[in-house]
């Protein structure tokens, strides 16, 4: 039992990584955790619209633990150029840290879920990966381009960097998030 | 489409809803959304220790969506004297409204996780409460009281509240605990 405690007090840490959106109405920059959460629900009102059939439960425990190695790097906004490898090189060690805390059998069904994530190979790593591309595009969306603005992000690079996967995991919500980031644009609500 | 955006845009205000506890290390509250995923992961983590066979999945999404009605509501402390059947009510209606924002079957299945959850009635359900009650409790031993101190909650109380629901849905959570709360007594980490 003290392994499962050590192992949730320490996902303490990712109520404390901060990324580039702001929750709508608030102040403050959004943390992983509620990110984590959010999507999931994302994924499970989405499921509907999946192109193949999928294991939304395996979905879904891939979008909680996906950010966990955050704990140990901190977030990286996803327009950012380069580095990638290292990053998610140092996220993998981290997260076999963390899940390392717990007994063996569930550790390693943790890292067998990030690691599906991670590969974006199966229905549904591409599935999870669509909800969470998608997720602060739709924050921006309602709030006139918060973070787009805030970090020079051009329509064109959102377009090129979240559209390949979002149209590969889950095609409608693609072809509706296509027309509104077009009227995004035109309403000047891009950075660059 | 739209239905499911407009949902998952209402949900960004559970990051808004304040719980008592803050996170370890940092200065501002809890929100209900990040505990939300905090306790679905715990959940997960200790299912093994599931007196009875359950669904995990379930359990998963009853937590996901548990405090949901907070939205509308805010969030009260468990040890809150009265007032809950009213206080749940509310929140009844609030989830009426908000996972009717979905098209009909998927706001219907979240309704009835949510329904089965309040209930408590289901091996799941137990499960679920036991995890929901764990987690505060987990926080305070982590962090010296600091939510028993600052709301004049006694060892007796804590006991009372949380002892009955996480001895149903988890014996073996409720053993470690029953022991640390103990510790945490004689360390004067209690109010009142």
């Amino acid at each position: 039992m003290q392994q499962i405690i050590d192992f949730i007090i320490e996902l303490d840490k990712l109520k404390g990584v901060t990324r580039k959106t702001r929750p709508l109405g608030l102040d403050r920059y959004e943390n992983s955790a509620e990110h984590s959460w959010q999507i999931a629900l994302l994924a499970a009102s989405l499921a509907p619209f999946a192109n193949t059939a999928i294991d939304i439960h395996r979905v879904i425990g891939m979008l909680l633990v996906h950010d966990i190695g955050e704990i140990d790097t901190g977030d990286t906004i996803v327009y950012a150029e380069g580095g990638w490898e290292e990053r998610k090189a140092a996220e993998h060690a981290a997260v076999k840290r963390i899940f390392g805390l717990l007994p063996e059998a569930q550790g390693a069904a943790f890292l067998a879920l990030w690691e599906e994530f991670e590969k974006g190979e199966t229905a549904e790593a591409c599935f999870a990966h669509a909800a969470d591309r998608a997720m602060p595009v739709l924050l921006n969306l309602a709030n006139n381009g918060q973070s787009w603005r805030e970090n020079g992000i051009s329509h064109d690079r959102v377009v090129k960097r979240i559209g390949p996967p979002i149209q590969a995991g889950c095609p409608a919500l693609w072809e509706y998030l296509e027309a509104r980031l077009e009227t995004a644009r035109k309403n000047g609500w891009f950075g660059a």
